[in-house]
């Protein structure tokens, strides 16, 4: 098999740290393409940029690595990769995005950018991975990482995945304690409680700044949040069809309106 | 049982047709309460806003309704309405999102602002629909809407909905034959292939608008594709969980790297 074409993107931006690493750990595994977000995407979801224009620039921040800066969500750079970067060539083996300065455990897959990314590549039918390390602090500690992205970006090179399925990989904070193994996971039942915190602008005028509270409602431990708090990686393999299929009996017995 | 508290929101922005409809209807139904984004946010997914601040605004635009403008997604508008709106008081009954200017059948939901602001309401336990008009023309005709908006709103509070599901309701364009019924449907397998219209700023520099043709993959009948070509509403179950879970087994069994 020649080299595979790997294409990275991320939601922190084409110059966090956590891109560089990914970029590092992808050179030794293929031929690696960047397209990714110019400044913060964070909570982007799975926004794309309908009503405002887009703009796409050549980047030379990573030595010898062909890369690009997108000014839309990560969605978007997958979206321009596809059609502009990979045009009248290939198109990509495998999309990475990360690494996220940030869990994307649980109900934060819905809300995070990094995921979305890869999503977007399952939709094209290409296998992909959103990484992320459970770590805010400012001083991230990605040391641990590289082992653990390799290790995994490998396997789905040599075994694929299912069609519509990408991956949403969580890796713990760097401990004392070595990391315990992978487990592959359900998302967690938990969801994010708000917080606003209320200022005053010079004007005299309210403003607010969400923050938020986790709640893990899980008891189970086949979850990826029992696997980030007991040392594990989490993978979870992720779909694109929302459908709720065990509600659609459910409605058509119990709706009187149908027809 | 008193009149239900309906918290009313959308992706078109508060002074949008689509919405105004959608209050009109629900002000026959319970006590509304408005809180929507004070600009169009459509294709915003489930973005949230992390890194930016957020305004609220009391507004007058709808007449004998409370009512508030949001800075933020629509997804934002759900959170803010909960903490501030809602506070030191009852809950909304149930969530109601709309009535989007375009289609959310398919791969659309997932960049639906629309369907975000339900489907947040489904994370904290509401009952929660997102109504959509598959009608994109300047001029979309909304006058067949409220009938339809009113029997399934009126559905969901005398049934309820099973926990973690929301419902993505998309309306056919007014047509000369009458609407053949409601269905509830699966997403179809379906996805947008972009195109990137090229302009050059007046600094001779390019920039991009994103555009795009849907493609529908789907032979099924069960879908919501199929049934808007056919005339009949599509309500399709759908739930945060994006786990795929079919796959789980077979990375238990295929990977060699778990422990």
């Amino acid at each position: 098999m020649s080299r595979p074409l790997i294409l990275v993107t991320n939601d922190d931006g084409i110059t966090s740290l956590g891109i560089l690493n990914l970029v590092t750990v992808m050179k030794e595994l293929g031929e690696v393409l960047v397209v990714a977000p110019d400044g913060p995407q964070s909570g982007m979801g799975h926004a794309i940029t309908v009503g405002d224009t887009l703009r796409l620039t050549e980047s030379n921040i990573f030595d010898g690595v062909r890369a690009y800066e997108c000014s839309g969500t990560p969605a978007d750079c997958v979206k321009m990769a596809r059609h502009f970067v990979c045009k009248d060539n290939r198109q990509p083996d495998i999309v990475v995005s990360g690494i996220n300065h940030g869990s994307n455990t649980s109900i934060s897959v819905l809300y995070s950018g990094t995921m979305s990314a890869a999503i977007e590549g399952a939709i094209e039918g290409t296998p992909a991975i959103g990484f992320s390390l459970c770590d805010y602090s400012h001083k991230a500690n990605f040391s641990h990482t590289p082992e653990i992205v390799k290790r995994i970006t490998k396997q789905v090179l040599e075994k694929g995945l299912q069609k519509g399925v990408a991956l949403n990989v969580n890796i713990p904070p760097k401990r004392n304690e070595a990391i315990k193994g992978i487990r592959v996971c359900r998302q967690a039942n938990a969801k994010w409680v708000e917080e606003f915190v209320e200022r005053l602008d010079p004007n005299g005028r309210k403003y607010y700044w969400m923050t938020g509270n986790f709640v893990n409602f899980d008891k189970g431990e086949d979850n990826d949040e029992w696997a980030i708090a007991n040392n594990y990686v989490s993978v979870v393999p992720c779909q694109f069809d929302l459908t709720a299929h065990s509600a659609i009996p459910v409605l058509n017995e119990e709706w009187e309106i149908l027809g």
